[in-house]
């Protein structure tokens, strides 16, 4: 994705200028420590690229791109929590929890949902009612109807066999609502002439969100340490059901490709230039990390 | 407190219908366990009672009380957590992860959170940028520059001998921050009539929120078990720094009057009748649970 890079480079000094206008403290430290730790930044480029193309600046999509990667990243830390997975490594470093200690580690995360918050109220450029529909939708998005909901239903899934259905149901609100509230986010940035594709940006959203998932199911299992950057088969240990362990690694790869195909048709009844959101889809299911 | 005993039945009323809207799981249980487990609902209390001093409707007042004590709820589950002060029992009941497990219990703080700024969006009564005002406080109050960032400090300060004027800054982040958001909410839904007195508000709720914390301190020392509901004694066993081992029990009552005095001073410039939150200041001060 080296388009995105511009943009993958624009968030992390936005994300980098914002935390440090808070007085320095072992939270601001414990925070800033995952918020700027790379990343691929899939989610707030989503926001960019979908403003983009309906022509919003960059400026009035910066806080709603920084609030969807904190939100994000507080997932993060909490998930790598030992009361969750338990992962010691992210992106290569010391999971949050390991640096700089579980509490430290469940605040940092607690502190980066209301940093996102914040961040959608500070925003000079949005009116008022297109801040109310973000915050509304970012908290639906993450909470008990969406990405937190998501989580408790994959602890259920642990340990025993789910079907096809329920895993997609699963990803669906773990990590498909995220991504999907990211482009809305860009939509509602965009203001009226984004209006009429809403439901085909969450198509493409959807196609995408469980996409990713799925290849993440997929490098799971053929994965190299050091691409991921954590231990692979991790799922496996786990007992959990996956994509390639419902229908096989061959099958799984086929149901990215179709999702990326959905993903591309459903860009192309919108008529503006959705190229840079199609190589995006493209990247999702070819990534090898 | 008898007489908030109705406003205690309505913010229960109005949490258990807004949580039971949501398709039953797992972690919607838990979190209704822990926000319908009662306590004193001293900050939706505030919230009702700043409101209702400048005539403001109780149905403008619900979701925003609704929000604040679904902060306050996520932050008593994370709190309890092991990591955190590891604590079995909250209200006399099993706290959230040891009825939930620990993973759960993560999660249902967190949608907790979500669902606090989800609640502020709802309010039908509000105008906009009222609202946003309010999600903005609100964020500012529980994260980085509050209550976060409180736990982060008193997380640092224990098994070490802390200053007075440390600990008491410590406790305005931790616990003075959400008391402050609460009347500042009420206030700011009242409109233009609760413009003038915000920063004599802003003096009340200080005050009450020290008194609260240093009344919390002298209960850990004095308190009865079965009325607390936990065990006593907990911030010896961790040697963190109290008010009553930092001054002497005497000198900590004494404090806790004084501050109640400033608080009644305080209203008393309000011509409006502050009955009921000197009432409540009286409460906190006197209470032995």
């Amino acid at each position: 994705m080296n388009s995105t890079k511009p943009l993958q480079e624009r968030i992390d000094n936005y994300l980098t200028t914002y935390i440090s206008q808070f007085a320095p403290s072992n939270l601001q430290q414990a925070m800033s420590y995952s918020l700027l730790a790379g990343g691929k930044r899939i989610r707030p480029i989503l926001v960019y690229l979908t403003g983009q193309m309906f022509n919003c600046p960059l400026e009035k999509l910066d806080p709603i791109a920084a609030a969807i990667e904190s939100m994000h990243t507080y997932s993060l830390i909490h998930d790598d929590l030992p009361a969750m997975d338990n992962d010691n490594l992210r992106r290569g470093k010391p999971t949050c929890h390991i640096q700089f200690g579980h509490a430290e580690a469940i605040l940092a995360g607690d502190a980066l949902q209301s940093l996102a918050f914040g961040l959608l109220c500070e925003n000079q450029h949005i009116d008022n009612q297109s801040k109310i529909n973000m915050i509304s939708e970012l908290a639906n998005a993450s909470g008990l109807a969406g990405m937190c909901l998501g989580q408790s239903l994959d602890l259920q899934a642990e340990q025993q066999k789910v079907t096809l259905e329920h895993l997609q149901n699963i990803h669906n609100y773990k990590t498909g609502a995220l991504i999907q509230a990211a482009v809305r986010l860009g939509a509602y940035a965009s203001g009226e002439v984004a209006k009429p594709y809403y439901q085909i940006l969450d198509d493409y959203a959807q196609a995408i969100g469980l996409a990713f998932q799925i290849q993440d199911d997929i490098l799971d299992v053929i994965g190299e340490q050091e691409l991921m950057g954590k231990p692979q088969g991790s799922d496996i240990a786990l007992e959990k059901s996956t994509y390639p362990s419902l229908v096989g690694l061959q099958n799984a790869i086929e149901m990215t490709n179709t999702l990326y195909r959905q993903a591309i048709d459903s860009l192309q009844q919108i008529p503006y230039n959705s190229q840079p959101l199609q190589d995006l889809a493209g990247f999702i299911i070819n990534r090898n990390s």
